[in-house]
């Protein structure tokens, strides 16, 4: 990231702190393409939102491809950091999880919009994400061969599954509040849904049953389930 | 829903035949609503693809909000068809929820669109939606006291959790292709995640723990937790 790179007599701010200036871009176009997916936002609205000119941002980012692939990669190395931080029993892990998808609902909407509008198409970044997401999934290999993971599953489709219980009520909040009759950031709704993964998150553990087999389930549920 | 009111003569093919022409418009409503959300869809494109001229679909429905209305609820009727023949033992029916969001692919993008467009406001319909909600959570309770489900969650949880496993991946299809390294649509991600959720249906279903009780997790599963 060329951070150093003198800016021109554009604009006076900027000259005087041009980080705090690429900083506030930063933050403006995360704004803009979380409310609109990449498609959609514009980036005269992502100058006016950061209230620098448009071609001082055309300076610092070039276009608008460039700058959301700048929005993606800080916005991977902050998730990152808070991926190394997530604790290593599940119990703990998916409602820390949950509140990480509360506290990044920009980033879910992102995601969103792409799925909308990328569906099978080669991403933007997409090299570098597909190295945070194997991190990701290396990480719950690490777990089970240590013992905090259950081995029964394949490590990738495990990833997926913590994924989606923990992302989905607030990637679909309509359904969340249709199916639960809180809104997903009602407290309420947010204490038993923790409540719920944190209980929830022994399917992930390691049980009795074999490795990978599917006639043997968890100890005692076997009997119980038909 | 009043499919009997003549059509004027605007159309030969739709004076013809006046339920046919409903079908396809409705049919071509849905798809530009999975494709461009509700805001983003137009009635031209709409009547466009429906083959049908515009004044005809405003003499059958209205107006964009009629007609996404109409969309909604022959969807849910088909889709509360498909949900009562949901096999009881979740091993079976997470499998069969899981292939139904790949038949269905409209539908969760439709949704997506309303997720990212509506946000907390009120949906269009949403009467008739938390109805068909309420049946899919009393469908729950009733598993449960069959002995078919745990009763240790909560049902509306349980059916949030249910959908969120079965739908993420088809909602998030390029997450899917950068976590399992395939895409959603691969015959053989479809067979592996449809074994995943087999195994992992175990999680919903009766154990030994005591009901509601977070230190207590499946057996045999507490003593590895850590």
């Amino acid at each position: 990231m060329e951070v150093g790179s003198a800016p021109s007599k554009t604009s006076r701010a900027a000259t005087r702190n041009p980080e705090r200036s690429r900083e506030r871009i930063l933050q403006a176009a995360f704004e803009e393409f979380a409310a609109k997916g990449f498609a959609g936002a514009r980036v005269d609205s992502i100058a006016s939102r950061a209230e620098i000119n448009k071609r001082m941002l055309y300076h610092y980012f070039g276009d608008k491809q460039t700058l959301f692939r700048e929005v993606l990669r800080r916005k991977m190395a902050q998730r990152q950091t808070w991926a190394a931080a997530t604790p290593d029993n599940p119990a703990e892990g998916l409602p820390y999880w949950f509140d990480l998808a509360h506290k990044d609902v920009g980033w879910i909407r992102l995601l969103e919009w792409e799925a909308l509008q990328f569906m099978d198409k080669r991403l933007i970044d997409e090299d570098s994400r597909q190295k945070a997401i194997n991190n990701a999934a290396r990480r719950i290999s690490k777990l089970q061969r240590s013992g905090h993971l259950s081995k029964r599953f394949n490590p990738r489709h495990t990833l997926l599954a913590m994924l989606a219980l923990t992302w989905f009520p607030i990637a679909f909040p309509q359904l969340t509040r249709l199916i639960c009759r809180r809104s997903a950031s009602d407290a309420g709704f947010v204490k038993d849904q923790r409540e719920f993964l944190a209980t929830f998150a022994a399917a992930f553990q390691k049980g009795t049953a074999s490795r990978r087999s599917h006639s043997v389930r968890f100890n005692g549920s076997k009997k119980n389930s038909e």
